[in-house]
């Protein structure tokens, strides 16, 4: 058995979602110069139940003060450590169109411990571009950056009909985790992490609150729901 | 009161968060030509407990049929339904950068019910230009677009410094939903819905995962997640 008790603790699948919006909250107050927050007050920023937030939190190890709360770097650090973040991530991202620019660009990608080492696509017109001082690479050469600097994160970003192929690329050079912005189901063996990002997901949850705005204003019962 | 059944029944935010997976699950399961679904083989395919999955869908007054589980396409009519999809709901994208382009091209966003009316950029570079057939325009110009075509939902991809000055001109026109990809948090007044998309959650949800299986690699006990 490892020593490390992180890997012996379970932690649930809906909790790890939202260790990343706590962390995001977290951040901000520390930002903002705030020291210390009770269970309620991140609770509510955040957008869960408190109750729901200490459970979450538990599972951590990380419990509060009564009276006092959480510290907020304290527990901005215990969050970062359990999702792996004060680990250096080497990214790379297949696919440079506009999101693949887009997200080489991406504020939040670059910070918290993902590092982007490889830029690759195979369109001759983008060959020799840099971006974030990153040059842009034919897929071919994938297997001779991965021994000068291994990759750990792919980030597919080409249209569904490439997913595919590249997704077999990463996989053959022994990467393990992909994230997949393409609108395609990938197959992969057996250890290897695929998440799917749908961007419409969240326009579909606006439509839904829309749609029930515009009924409750026929009754005279507009409710307001900020979740950001 | 509203003799509009969905409105006088609450769905947790929880189950709407869900509805789109379900959504996406089976139009994929339509496109492959399957009729019907247990609650088990669609819970699966989501990555979701069954228990889950029916208590989501009794929300919506779905209950499958014992023995046959759920008619595909009945379904995903009633889950688009739910979300407002079989509406129509006219976009803007305010900030037409990579990631305005990268929106303005997604699939997912020109289907399901979302029609891209109005594109924004205060760059003189880019007036005028064409993506998805509609012009470019800079912001100056949302007014007179929403009197010709009005907007229900404003996506905010600019930076973070422009974000909320954005955000108060599609309030000031009328726009009670908007979308923000910018890593910024919006101040906005009652009975206006935000929603923060964060690209970097899924790639933290990644860490997390491939620091579990290089510490249990450790241990000889690796494991696959995949949930796409």
């Amino acid at each position: 058995m490892s020593a490390d008790p992180n890997l012996r603790r379970e932690i649930p699948d809906a909790t790890v979602a939202r260790l990343p919006e706590y962390l995001r909250t977290l951040s901000r107050l520390a930002e903002d110069g705030v020291l210390s927050v009770s269970s309620e007050e991140l609770a509510a920023a955040v957008g869960v139940r408190s109750a729901q937030l200490r459970k979450d939190l538990s599972h951590l190890g990380s419990y509060g003060v009564r009276g006092v709360g959480y510290e907020v770097e304290t527990l901005a650090l215990e969050i970062s450590r359990a999702l792996g973040l004060t680990e250096d991530w080497p990214v790379a991202i297949v696919g440079m169109g506009n999101l693949g620019h887009a997200l080489a660009s991406y504020s939040g990608f670059v910070t918290k411990g993902f590092r982007i080492v490889g830029l690759f696509d195979d369109d001759p017109a983008l060959a020799g571009q840099h971006v974030v001082g990153v040059p842009i690479r034919p897929l071919a050469d994938l297997p001779a950056c991965q021994v000068a600097d291994p990759v750990s994160i792919g980030v597919i970003a080409t249209p569904a009909r490439a997913a595919q192929a590249v997704c077999d690329s990463l996989v053959a050079v022994g990467v393990t985790s992909i994230l997949n912005f393409a609108p395609a189901v990938l197959t992969v063996p057996e250890g290897v992490d695929v998440r799917r990002v749908d961007l419409s997901t969240e326009l579909q949850i606006l439509a839904f609150h829309a749609q029930r705005k515009s009924l409750a204003a026929g009754d005279g019962d507009l409710r307001s729901v900020v979740s950001q």
